[in-house]
Order: structure tokens, then C-alpha cells, then sequence
């Protein structure tokens, strides 16, 4: 394990803060935005001890609250404790606890993103961001620090509508140093159950992320059981795709921990072909028992590296085989393949919800992907994460385009008249918006408005869980700008940013209900205008969110 | 490719011979003796030009001769042809031509043998042996070298009993030089067909240097067919036994050419075990249609490194499996797999054949090995190449001890009478007789006769043809005296050493013949005498040969 923050720059950071010193009693306590990151060392200006922080839900919506700890004090044992509005717990205990800080680097020095290798640490400033949510209720409190609590609340889908109240309090040294109150205000309208939303969220997960963290053997119970909360919190946001991996290193294994084939393809002395799918069986039902799905997306035709390994029998050893997407061996590697895949795939009633999918990757590639698995099975659905091609749009049941690039007029009606997915993605290139660990958790919120404004159907990002070497301390990594490799830590534990990502999703559940009120759709439309890609702005974002959810939870 | 010969050496070799120069026209040409090596150049002392050379053979007799060819002209082409006693064709075509120098180096400097690691040649003389017989009837001439022609007779079966004349014609520049008249008698014995010998031989067979130096795939259909002639080659001379390897480098790769697993072990996602046995299956039918058997020795238990390969599918990689041998784990892993391989044995009818063959490991590994083989299946037939261990004896069918080691007395025949097996074997630690390249070939045809003299049932040697990096031009390897590791040569080339063995073969086939009148087993066993392990000498041998076989070949 590495150390926790191994260079002077933390030094930094824990300077003494004039005006935490400032601050009077033993321990303040303040309601406080989730929008925005916090210093650590950076007194907070409180907008109000004693006052009520204030909710408005939908039935079914999840909220989150958090509260700023300061002190001029030296350390102590903090706590707190949520009295809830009722008996029944709405309190999520699993995403309720201390943020923790984590290490966090920056853009590009041109500010225009954060792509490309970062060997070298020193070429970005670093700092702490407080992003993980450790599910504990109490903590050893570091002097002269911000320490902030968050606190998940999960409406119940049969809440009865009405103001309800509670307090959260705050304990020093075992003794209570602050109660801070909140209300509830369910309305009556529903958000979907999970399953039933209308936002196609896809967040790649890494299964072997897991295994490592955990310790595990891969693919075994204990690596299920260490995979099992995460995919469920993960099902529970809304996700619609299981991440398969059809070849070895999909992507030439630019994760710390690279994807494997889940196919195992053995290569007999008699030259002929055997695959089992086993592993892929036992993820792809494991993943539908955690509640996500329908689809399964398999990477891919067109590995980054054109690379295939197999199992050959008669050498006893591993292969990587490289083939040129205009080989016939490569259209014999893979009708072959693909071929027995669908005979599987139909076997398991699976081939209607599977998506044999691509990224963006030379023309060349591609039209050879689209060829092998055309001559496979012309049923077989295709997606591609990638620009918009036009003549492969036709082709393509699920189509991602980057935040950036626009698809042209029409073609998203026309794919959603066709039962077709249409989203967009984020990914290293977007200053902003984005959900790099310095981002401001505002930023991903915003998904789901964006979505909603362009009219599509949801988004999509790379990584849900592609964990760096040590997740729970220091995001950064060797390529990328913080954070942009996992949304969530190990043991199941949350982020502020995966948790504003839901709360983007629900803005987007909530307008489809209004939506099919053509006044309300027409209101909703001019309150979209602002996240339009030409208008969006930081300075403004937090005002034009709180004026769609003013109207969104209006009678 | 190497080159040729690589050090001075051979300049040395090649300096003028005065012998050579001072003989009589353009080319000189004489019958030798096969059992000893001549020097490349070093004048030869004809014992007869015009003399003929006289065979006595019984039925299905193979017969070796050997002419020196030498000048001390600049080269010319020579060439032979071979007239032959009737119509019907008695040469060997495959084992008959010119014999080829390869490089060769000595024994360990005490004399004692040839083992131990050879990573420096320098440290070791080298020299140029006449052991490859390449089936070619003329070539380009060496001047001031003396060029061996090697041919092979095989008197047929039901060759009528007689006297046989024929001759060698001897041509320099596509003239007639020499005429060497030769004559066989034929007597009223008939030698068994190789599959009804009574010589248990057994030389281990290497697939994988095949496929190397054909540079044909593993298992594939080519492999196969550059394997056919060599593995027919050796089951003419009587092989007994399918060298099958069921671990990863059972001798942990101490060949240029390690030996790898035939049978596919896959350690599946959920911890379950499938073995395929397709591999294993292809070389034992191949090796039965040429042949071969009817013993499978299954290589190896207690493999040197009791490290374990398989794939494993939840990683789709290869593992190294380290098991000790006292560990709970030695022997799941091989009951689970000795289990399933008798089912699989026993469905194509080979367990009653199938032998698990141990090497010399240390008490304690080969009693684990005992225990596991036992308890997946007490029928198992068991082998052990290695010293006599009392305690082991009953358990195994197959029995195999060095040259220098003893059975005690009454052994063997106990063993005989239970139908089991009771050989012994050179190595590289037998100074004399052995097979080196430098040895005299005269040494490999006495393992016949020792086998006769101590009542022993045959003959084990570790490699057939586990070739070195360039066998066709130099023998030495990394360790052991040149030679150790094959007898053959690539492109199914025969060599003095591996036709002068199955001389030794043929005089124990007749003595078991003979053996039938007590009369003559008396003469015999007194003739070989001479071959007791006390009593053998380098000196005497040719003689002590000659009288034996004036007696089997005697009316």
C-alpha cells in the first residue's frame, strides 16, 4: 500500500487556518452546499448553524445533505446521529457517513481537458478533495480541518406526501455540540423504481478492479460477494449495461487493472475452435441478480491492439495473435467466434439484449467490425461509442457521442422512433463538465439536464470503477486527469460526484413525467435553455438548477 | 543457422595428412570396419581393397558396412552405386550413403563419465566423428579427407538360405575407380519381425524437437509427417514404449527442447477441473500406426521442479503451480487428474498398456507418487528408471537401473515369472559403453549382449532424439558429453551409434532363439562371459564380438 500523501505539497494544505482558529466553541457545525468542493484547510462561511435545511422529493427520490465540522481546537471524537422524520429508516446507511479526503490533481496546463500521460506528478499541482463517503458515524477529528458529513436520505416509494422533520446531531467528545434540523417536504408525484427509468445510464464497471482490491480470487464467490453492493448501487442509479469483455485488453490495458477476455477460447491441437462461456455466464447473471441490465455490451470486435490471445492446446501456452482487420484470418477469427457466441447467446435468451460494442476507431476498423459480425448474425446489434458517422448511424442500435459533438438534425427522432439509443459521453476530453475528483460536484449533476435538453436518451462514461493503484487515497493516475478512471471506492463506498450524478438523473426522470403535460413540456424546455452546449456556464449553474427543481417539485 | 564449425580447431584437423597424400591414384576406396571411428584426416589402413567383404546374416538380418574413401587429389565428385546380390532390392535406401562429420567433445576431464553443466567449450576438446548417415549417394569430395560410405542390407524374411555376391562400384568425376565385391550367406535362421522381439528397448522419443527442426506447427498434420519415417525408423529396431509426458517439463526443460504436457489441463472459473486428451491421444495412434508400443510411459508424477502448468480460465492465463509432495494439495491435484485419466484410458482400451513412469526422485517423492497413483486407481502399471530400491520393487511393473548398478539375486527372475519388466540403462554417467558421438560405435552394440549376460529383459536410453540447437552438424550440448541427448538425426537420418544398437539387438534376439537347446545356452552363456560387468573391456571387444557371432551364426 502506498503511503497516504507522500509529497510536501500536504504540508501545504495543513497550515494553520486563521479563520478555523477563529471560530468559537469546540466544534461548529453548519449545513452546507453538495454543489461545491470544500478546502480543507479553508474556513467555512456557514450559511446558517441553527437554520433548517430545507428539501423538496418526489416519492422514491433520494437527497443529500452535508454539513461542515470545524474547529479551532486541537483533535477529538466527533460523531453524529440522524433522527429521522418517522420510523421507518430513510436514511441510506451504506451512503451516509464522513467525506473523506482524497488527492486530486488538475487540467491541463491549456485548461482544455485531461487527456495524455501524466508520468510525472510534479508537472500538476495536487490537493485534497473531499469525495469519498465512508459509511462510519464517528471519527477521530483532525485540528484545524474541515470534516464534512454527508447524509443520503431515500424517500420511499410509498411515502405519504406531507412535511416531515428531523435533526441531525452533532457530538464532540461524546457530548452534543450541535442539533441541526431538517424537513421533508414529499409532494405527491413518483420518481420510477430503478428499473423503470427512462435514462439510459451506461457506467463501464471493472470486475477485476474488484478482484484485486478485495484480494480475491477472480471470478469466485468471495469476488461476487465483494462485487455484489457495488453493482447494486450501481442497478439502483439507473444502469442499463453490463460491461462484457469479448477479447483480451479491449482497450491495450490502459487501466491500472486491465480487462480480460471473458470468453475462454481454446485454440484445439486439431486447429478447430472450442469456447466456453462460463465466465461470462456467471458475470452476466451475477450482474442481472445485482438489477442491471437488459443489455450486455461486449467489447470488442475491434481491439485496441488488434491483438487476440487464446489458450492453444497444442502448444500449451498463451497466444497473442495480431491480425489485420483486412486479414481474412481476421474475418475467420471472428465469424467463427461471433458465430458460436449468438448459438450461446440464443441458448441463454440472451441475443435481443446483447450489443456487440465499439469505440471510436479508424473507418477501417470499424467497416471490418460491422463486416464480421454482419456475416455472423445480421441480427446482431451494434453500438458504438465514438463520433457520428453518418453511414454507420443506420447500423447502430445504441450510438454515444462525445459531450462535444452534435448529432445532426432529426437523426435522434428518427433512432428513437426506430427503438434505437441515442446518448452522449464524457470522458478525459471535457474541462467542463465533467466528474474528475476536482471537479465541482455540481458538474455531475448536469448529466442528466444536459440529456435532457439535447432530447437523448442518457450518457455514458467509461469508468465506473477502474480503480488506480491506492483509490481510497490519491485518484491520480498515470494517464488522465484525476479521478477520471472511478466514480465510486472500494468496500462500496460513494462519491459526492456519484451521488450528483443521480441527482441529475432524477431532474431528468422528473421531466419526463411533466413532459407529458404539452404545457408543463414547453415550461420545462425554457428552463433546459441554459445547459444547452453553447450556454452552459459554471458561474450560473447552481441558480438555474435551483430554478428547474423549484418548478420540477412544484404542485 | 550456426555455422558449420565455429573455432581453429578444425584447421587443425584439416591440416595436410602425409598418409594420405602418399597414396596411389586419383582415389582410393577400401572396406572398414563399422565398429571403430576413423579420423577425418587420418590415412586409413586398408585392410584390402580387392578383398571381399563376407556377411553371414540370418533371415531379416540388418547388415552395416562400411568404406573409406580417401585421396590426396584436390576434390571431385564421388558417388557409389550399390549392385545387389538378385532383383530383389536388400539395401536400406534410407540408411545407406555417405557418412557426415559431426563436432563431438570428450568425456569429463576425470574420465568418469560425461555429466555436468557444459556451459563453456573451450573447457572441453572437440573433434569431428563420422556418425550422421545422410542417405545421398554422391557428393562433392574434401580433398586430404578420408569420407566413410555407410550401407545398410536388410536380408529379408524369407530370403531363401545361400550365398549372395554383389558389389560396390566406387566413382570419382562419374568414373569407375574401385569395384568392392561383397558377399552374404544366408543361413536357415530367421531373426523376429520387430514386434515379436523379445529385447524390451526403449529410447524416449521427442516430438517437440521434431516440430522445431521440421519448423512445423505442434500436432499438426505436417508434424506428423516429418515424424512418421524417424518413428518408424525406431520401432523397426524394436521400441517398446510411447514416451507421453502428463506434466509441464516433467524433466524441467534440461533439453534444448523442453518437453510440454499432453494432456490439456484447465482449471475452470469455478474451481472444477477438465482435462482434454486430444493431444495425448494423437501421439499414442500416431506413434501405434508406426509402430510403436504397445507401453505408454506416462512422464511424470514427481516432475524435477513439482511445478504444475494448466490454464486457468478465470485468468486466461497459465499458472505455475508449486506443490510439495507431502501436501494436501499434491494430492488432490493427482488423484483428481490419475482418476480421469484411467476413465479416459480405460474407454480407448489403453490402461492395461499405460504405464506412469517415474525417474530416480528422492524417497520421499516417489513414495507420493506411489500413494497417489494408488488411490485413483490400484491398477495402474508404474514404472521407475532409476537405482534399485527394495522397498519399491513389488510396486512396480516396469523396472529400469543403471549399467553400473545390480539387481540382487534372484530379482529378475521373480520379475519375470510376475510378467513385469526389468531392465537396465546408460546415461550420461557411463564412461564406457555408451553412445556419446565420441564413443566407439562398437560400445552401442553391447547393450544387446549385456542385457543377454545378465538375463535382463532390455534396454533403456533417455533421449532418441532430443536434438541439440544444430544436430545435423554439432552434437555438444550445454550439458553432458556430446551425443548424450540423441541418436538420430533430423530429417530421419540414421547415425553408426543408433545402427550399431540394434547390432547388439539382433545377437540377443538370436541368443533367445538359441537359448531354447540347453546345449547352446550353455555355449552362450559362456560366450558372453567376456561381457560381465567385471570382466568387459574396451581392448578384447571386437574379438570377444566376433566369437559370439561365429556362434549364432554357426549351423
Amino acid at each position: 500500500m502506498k503511503k497516504l500523501f507522500s509529497f510536501s505539497l500536504v504540508a501545504f494544505f495543513l497550515s494553520f487556518c486563521l479563520e478555523i482558529a477563529a471560530a468559537e466553541g469546540p466544534l461548529k457545525a453548519a449545513w452546507s452546499t453538495t454543489d461545491c468542493l470544500v478546502g480543507k484547510t479553508e474556513c467555512p462561511s456557514p450559511f446558517g448553524n441553527g437554520k433548517t435545511q430545507k428539501f423538496t422529493a418526489w416519492r422514491g427520490e433520494r437527497l443529500h445533505a452535508k454539513i461542515l465540522l470545524w474547529s479551532s481546537t486541537d483533535g477529538g471524537e466527533v460523531g453524529f446521529t440522524v433522527e429521522e422524520p418517522q420510523a421507518n429508516h430513510w436514511v441510506d446507511d451504506a451512503t451516509t457517513g464522513f467525506l473523506r479526503y482524497v488527492m486530486t490533481d488538475e487540467l491541463n496546463k491549456d485548461g482544455k481537458g485531461g487527456c495524455g500521460y501524466r508520468p510525472d506528478k510534479t508537472q500538476f499541482d495536487s490537493s485534497l478533495v473531499a469525495d469519498r463517503i465512508e459509511p462510519i458515524r464517528s471519527l477521530r477529528y483532525e485540528a484545524k480541518t474541515v470534516q464534512p458529513v454527508w447524509i443520503t436520505f431515500d424517500v420511499p416509494h410509498d411515502a405519504v406526501p406531507g412535511l416531515y422533520r428531523g435533526t441531525v446531531s452533532i457530538t464532540y467528545d461524546n457530548k452534543v455540540c450541535s442539533v441541526l434540523p431538517y424537513s421533508i417536504r414529499v409532494i405527491d408525484r413518483t420518481l420510477p423504481e430503478p428499473a423503470k427509468q427512462k435514462f439510459h445510464l451506461d457506467l463501464w464497471q471493472n470486475p477485476f478492479s474488484v478482484a484485486r482490491m478485495a484480494g480475491v480470487p477472480l471470478w469466485s464467490k468471495e469476488h461476487f460477494d465483494a462485487m455484489r453492493p457495488l453493482m447494486e448501487r450501481l442497478a439502483k442509479a439507473g444502469q442499463r449495461g453490463i460491461t462484457a469483455t469479448i477479447t483480451h485488453k479491449p482497450w491495450n490495458g490502459q487501466t491500472y487493472d486491465y480487462f480480460e477476455d471473458m470468453i475462454t477460447e481454446i485454440k484445439r491441437a486439431d486447429g478447430t475452435w472450442m469456447y466456453d462461456y462460463t465466465v461470462f455466464d456467471r458475470w452476466v447473471e451475477f450482474m442481472q441478480s445485482c438489477g442491471v441490465g437488459p443489455y450486455i455490451y461486449c467489447y470488442s470486435v475491434i481491439p485496441w491492439e488488434l491483438t487476440f490471445r487464446y489458450y492453444d492446446q497444442a502448444t500449451n501456452s498463451m497466444v497473442d495473435r495480431k491480425l489485420a482487420v483486412d486479414s481474412p484470418e481476421f474475418d475467420e477469427y471472428w465469424v467463427n467466434k461471433l458465430k458460436a457466441f449468438a448459438s450461446h447467446l440464443k441458448e441463454k435468451g440472451w441475443f435481443g439484449q446483447t450489443i456487440i460494442a465499439m469505440d471510436e476507431r479508424p473507418e477501417k476498423s470499424m467497416k471490418a467490425a460491422l463486416r464480421v459480425i454482419r456475416k455472423a448474425d445480421p441480427a446482431y446489434k451494434i453500438s458504438l461509442a465514438g463520433n457520428y458517422h453518418e453511414d454507420l448511424n443506420a447500423e447502430l442500435f445504441d450510438l454515444c457521442i462525445p459531450y462535444d459533438n452534435k448529432y445532426p438534425e432529426g437523426v435522434v427522432a428518427t433512432r428513437r422512433a426506430a427503438g434505437k439509443i441515442t446518448t452522449f459521453y464524457t470522458c478525459c476530453a471535457e474541462a467542463f463538465p465533467n466528474t474528475f475528483s476536482f471537479s465541482q460536484p455540481v458538474e455531475a449533476s448536469l448529466f442528466g439536464l444536459i440529456a435532457a435538453e439535447r432530447g437523448l436518451d442518457g450518457y455514458l462514461r467509461w469508468a465506473y470503477n477502474s480503480w488506480v493503484e491506492s483509490p481510497d487515497q490519491d485518484t491520480r493516475f498515470r494517464t488522465w486527469a484525476a479521478g477520471d478512471t472511478y466514480l465510486v471506492y472500494p468496500m462500496n463506498q460513494s462519491s459526492v460526484r456519484f451521488e450528483k450524478l443521480i441527482e441529475g438523473i432524477q431532474m431528468f426522470e422528473k421531466i419526463q413525467v411533466l413532459k407529458s403535460d404539452p404545457r408543463r413540456a414547453r415550461m420545462v424546455g425554457r428552463l433546459l435553455q441554459p445547459f444547452a452546449y453553447d450556454k452552459i456556464k459554471g458561474a450560473s449553474l447552481q441558480k438555474e438548477i435551483r430554478k428547474v427543481n423549484a418548478y420540477l417539485n412544484s404542485k
